[in-house]
């Protein structure tokens, strides 16, 4: 499947009429900077100009190409997957109008002529895929950065709506996937495939249903052994499992059952759009953590708020020992608490921060650090940011700068070097915990 | 009390070297627009100019003045209060190094001189006040726009950070409130006072712990009997307890004793601080709801997923009347799903959302709509935020705008009119569940 995400060549079939989707998918392939080759395809040729690069519109595909994206009316699928079966390996199906409004029988011929030419199909009725690391963008929807996240999503939109709002949350993505009806390849496939992909940290899957259980339970088993596997279930209550039935056409089955495998697998189920975000921001920098945490802030409010969220959630004030305590008084105000959370207060600086996180993160028993900021009184947040980044520390830190443009600046040395930001100290505590659900799968 | 939040004039006292708290305190003042009268004191004297208007600084206090704001240093004080107390109604004492850190016998002293001359005192150690719709900004904490909110926190820190957080929610602000060692004013003080104030439509309060109940509960009793009261108690666990105690010395007492008040009053108590900008945005809209939800969506996924939380949330997926439906029938395309959610699937226009709202809000069966809208793909967001403010519906509508900057335009039209974003379909869900606490309450 690895053609799909790491293509040498495409052709795009549809309209190339400015706002027309075949049109803004070739956009977006050329404005990646795919560096493949690109071959439009429509009956009527023509050229057209593309961000500045003219192509020749080819009448009928000529040569071999890893990928087809296919943006043209449902009826004509099937038939055209037929004439170009031979030189292609798979091909991307966009267009709408199979099996989600009661066409169940284009859709079964679509799939009978794909899989009579051995065509890997995504879709029908899907928003596309990125294949991130090979400047791929074979899809629509907005452009995101390079980074760990394989993003999976039954819902186009949902996947589309996530991509924007995760670029924007900091996280990086290995690939996404719309699989719409999942007439041929579905979640379990994309799974299993990500498991193995080399440029996947993390593979976060949104789902209505599924199709084949067993396949799933096969799939989510071998990929939560591979990487973390983060989970957004939808259809869970009894009036959502019924809007999922209507949407995409999945019985959503009952929510135990899916709920139960995912704990058994470890894998990480979140509860909202959010905490997708934040698990996959986690996941992206640590592999796994640990339940004893240290919080170090310079305002004791937000320490508080992080301690209340910790223990909640299962986890622990790691009680620090004399040693690091003593250690921690040399340098420290007397002002300061040395209690874990540890408050450096308000004017705090580079320093005392640095030293601090070296110090705790020696602590045998901590596991994690959670490392708050608020706005410093006297010194820039880049101050502080550098202060994170240069600290020797081999254990998980979570960061929480606080006060949006307050400390934009340091959020963004800190995004450069890979630390992503949590907004607030709550979401930085419920980072630990699903650090900590990875951990206790492993051991 | 009302001289603090609308006061005529103030005198900052402290240094007015640039960077120096008494010199940043006295930028916010000039910089928000204060048109009373603003009088610097240093027995040093001199002048200074600020954003571009000179100030002559008083050696002395010689005129009245409503408000003294106070950054010098602890030891001083007393002494001062003493001098100007004949001059003044109020004290906002910034300056640390009382109580906090075990100068017990200052405080008292504080304390007796100013009631001994009937000055009421905020503070001290405290991060200041605002009071908005004076344009009186008598903190170093970032100026926020007007709006219905009055934010009282316990930690200054917090206040400071959920100000700018806030504001960059969209939320407006009524006044702010920094209460520091609530040497002699305290939160409760506070809660009454807003709760009869005409700017403030809802109230929103950080505390870790209460100096006396009985009088927090009397007051808790009044506001909510007049607003909605939003609590974000930290110090709930057993740790953070501990934390709070060596933060703002409060005997955090037990989490339960305030869970039961909380709920008998029918004050929102929120879990986390976002969720206080939340509950906050949607009481600055609604007074209260109800129920029974109907969704209306452009895309399947985010109403599935708001279908899920608004059921998890105790509330309910309302069921359309025949009515509705067959009027809804009558515009809407053949593919849209007129069960609820209601999906107006992908190409919804401005007409298509704007009836579709006014249909369904005619429904017996409906309390409040959630209304949500994936980025359009022929047709700019701001379209149907068009559709939202034009809508006539007179029950309450939470609507969530998602993919960041792709739903910019149309959130930013929605914020001219009002109207605010919750930026996930979770987060719109919550939203109806405080509206629907506070009518329970009420009934």
């Amino acid at each position: 499947m690895r053609f799909f995400f790491y293509p040498t060549s495409v052709a795009v079939f549809g309209s190339f009429k400015k706002g027309a989707i075949a049109y803004e998918i070739l956009k977006n392939i050329v404005d990646g900077g795919f560096e493949g080759q690109i071959i439009p395809v429509n009956p009527k040729g023509g050229e057209i100009e593309v961000a500045g690069i003219s192509f020749k519109v080819a009448k009928k595909l000529e040569k071999n190409v890893d990928v087809a994206i296919i943006a043209i009316p449902a009826r004509f699928v099937p038939s055209l997957i037929e004439e170009i079966g031979d030189k292609i390996k798979g091909a991307v199906v966009i267009s709408a109008g199979f099996s989600e409004i009661g066409n169940f029988a284009l859709e079964k011929e679509l799939v009978e002529k794909a899989r009579k030419k051995g065509v890997k199909i995504i879709g029908p009725n899907c928003a596309g895929i990125f294949g991130v690391h090979a400047n791929f963008f074979g899809s629509f929807e907005v452009r995101v950065k390079k980074g760990g996240l394989a993003l999976i999503s039954q819902s186009g939109a949902f996947g589309g709506a996530a991509l924007a709002m995760g670029d924007e949350e900091g996280i990086g993505f290995s690939a996404f996937v719309s699989y719409g009806n999942a007439a041929d390849l579905t979640e379990s496939d994309f799974l299993e495939y990500f498991a193995d992909d080399k440029n996947t940290k993390v593979i976060a899957l949104y789902i209505e249903g599924v199709k084949d259980g067993k396949k799933f339970i096969k799939a989510l088993r071998y990929a939560t052994s591979k990487k973390p596997v983060i989970i957004l279930k939808a259809g869970k209550s009894k009036s959502g499992s019924k809007a999922a039935q209507s949407h995409t056409g999945s019985l959503a089955g009952s929510y135990e059952i899916y709920k139960a495998a995912f704990q058994q697998f470890g894998a990480i189920e979140v509860e909202e759009m959010e905490e997708l975000f934040d698990a996959a921001k986690v996941f992206e920098m640590y592999e796994k953590g640990g339940k004893k945490v240290a919080i170090i802030t310079n305002s004791g409010g937000p320490g508080v708020l992080a301690t209340d969220k910790v223990e909640r959630l299962g986890l622990k004030i790691a009680k620090l020992t004399d040693n690091t305590i003593n250690e921690l008084r040399e340098f420290l105000p007397p002002q300061c608490s040395l209690k874990n959370p540890i408050d450096l207060i308000a004017d705090a600086d580079y320093e005392r921060y640095k030293r601090t996180i070296e110090v705790v993160c020696k602590d045998e028993n901590v596991d994690a650090l959670l490392v708050i900021c608020v706005p410093p009184i006297f010194i820039s947040s880049e101050e502080i940011a550098k202060a994170i980044i240069d600290a020797k520390c081999n254990k998980p830190i979570i960061v929480n700068f606080m006060a949006g443009e307050l400390v934009r600046e340091g959020i963004k040395v800190l995004e450069e070097c890979g630390i992503k930001n949590f907004p607030t100290p709550e979401r930085a505590a419920k980072a630990l915990h699903w650090l900590n659900l990875r951990k206790d799968f492993n051991e």
